[in-house]
C-alpha cells in the first residue's frame, strides 16, 4: 500500500485574476475527498485554513458525522471523515506529517496549467513505490499559489481529458488522480 | 471522439435500506459532473427528476450559470452548464438521444456492488469504440434500483480502489468513470 496523504489549502491559493487568497471552506470538499481518501487507502486527509471561524465550522461538520447523529446514521461516512485533520498550514501539515513518519515527506503539487518539469502519473506512481511518505498538494478556488507549487518536491502532469477544457472541480481532480496514482 | 451521453437519476434510486426513493437535487451534482463531462468530451448531461419543484430549482441555478451573473463571471463554467438537459425519466432520456442520433443509445449501469456479468473498464473501452451512442447511467442516494440495473444493457463493473471500502460520491464516481473510459 502506497504511502500517501492529501492536503487540501484554502491559502494561499488564487483567485480568478490570479491573485492570492484565503478561501472558504466547502462541505461537500471534506465529503468526497474523505471518502476517496478512504478508498484509495490514503493515511491522512488535511484540511488547512488559518481562519478560525472556519476551523470551527469544519469541525462542526466534522464532528456531526464522527461523533454526532451522522454517525450513527452512516458509519461508513463516518470512517471516511475520520480521516480529516484540520491544518493552519502546509508547513504545519509537513511537520505532523514528519512527527508520524519519522521522515519529512516528498510534496506533490498539483495543478490545471503545464509546467515545463511537471511529473507524469506514470513516473509518480513509480516515485511512489518507495514506501517514502508523499503528500498531494490541492488547491482550492482557482488553484495553488505559484509559489507554493515553485516550493513543492513534485509538480504533477495535469489531467488531460480529451478537450483541452481543463476546469475540473478539486472533488473530480482529486479522485481522479487518486485513481490514477493508487487505482489497480 | 467516443459517443458518449451522462445521465444522473434522482428516480428510481435507492435509500439506505434498499427501498425505491426519489431523492433531491444536490447543487455540486450538476457543478461537479457537468465540469468532467465538458473536460471529456461528453455529448450531453441529462438530470432526471419527476418533482416539478425540483425541475424549477435545477433550472434555476442552470441559468445563474449559462445565462444569468454566473455566465458573465465565469464562462468556463457556462460551457460546463449548457450541457445539461433536465428530464422526467431514464426512458425520456433515451428517447432524446435516440431523436438526435437516429439509434437507441446503449445504457451502462453504474453501481457499487459487483455483478456477475459486470463488464471491466478495458472491454467498455474497446466497446464503445464502434462510435455508436453509450449512455452512462449514475444514480443520486444509495444508488440504481435493482431492477434500472438489470434492464441496462450493461452493468460496469465498480471502482476498485485500494481497500474494500466502496463508497465513494458520485461526483467522485462519474470522474473517474470518465476518466477511466475516456482518458488517454
Amino acid at each position: 500500500m502506497p504511502n500517501i496523504y492529501v492536503a487540501l489549502l484554502h491559502y494561499p491559493v488564487m483567485n480568478k485574476n490570479g491573485d492570492v487568497i484565503e478561501s472558504a471552506i466547502t462541505n461537500l470538499d471534506l465529503h468526497d475527498i474523505s471518502r476517496a481518501a478512504k478508498t484509495y487507502g490514503v493515511k491522512g486527509y488535511y484540511v488547512a485554513t488559518r481562519l478560525v471561524d472556519q476551523v470551527k465550522l469544519a469541525r462542526r461538520i466534522i464532528g456531526h458525522w464522527t461523533n454526532g447523529a451522522g454517525a450513527d446514521y452512516n458509519p461508513a461516512r463516518r470512517r471516511a471523515l475520520e480521516l480529516i485533520r484540520m491544518a493552519e498550514s502546509l508547513e504545519d501539515i509537513v511537520q505532523h506529517i514528519a512527527g508520524q513518519e519519522n521522515v519529512q515527506p516528498k510534496t506533490v503539487a498539483t495543478c490545471a496549467r503545464k509546467f515545463d518539469d511537471a511529473v507524469s502519473y506514470d513516473k509518480m506512481r513509480e516515485l511512489m513505490r518507495d514506501g517514502k511518505p508523499h503528500l498531494l498538494v490541492f488547491g482550492t478556488a482557482w488553484g495553488l499559489a505559484q509559489e507554493t507549487i515553485r516550493q513543492a518536491d513534485y509538480i504533477l502532469e495535469p489531467i488531460a481529458g480529451r478537450t483541452g477544457y481543463n476546469h475540473l472541480s478539486v472533488r473530480s481532480a482529486a479522485s481522479i488522480i487518486l485513481d490514477r496514482l493508487i487505482g489497480r
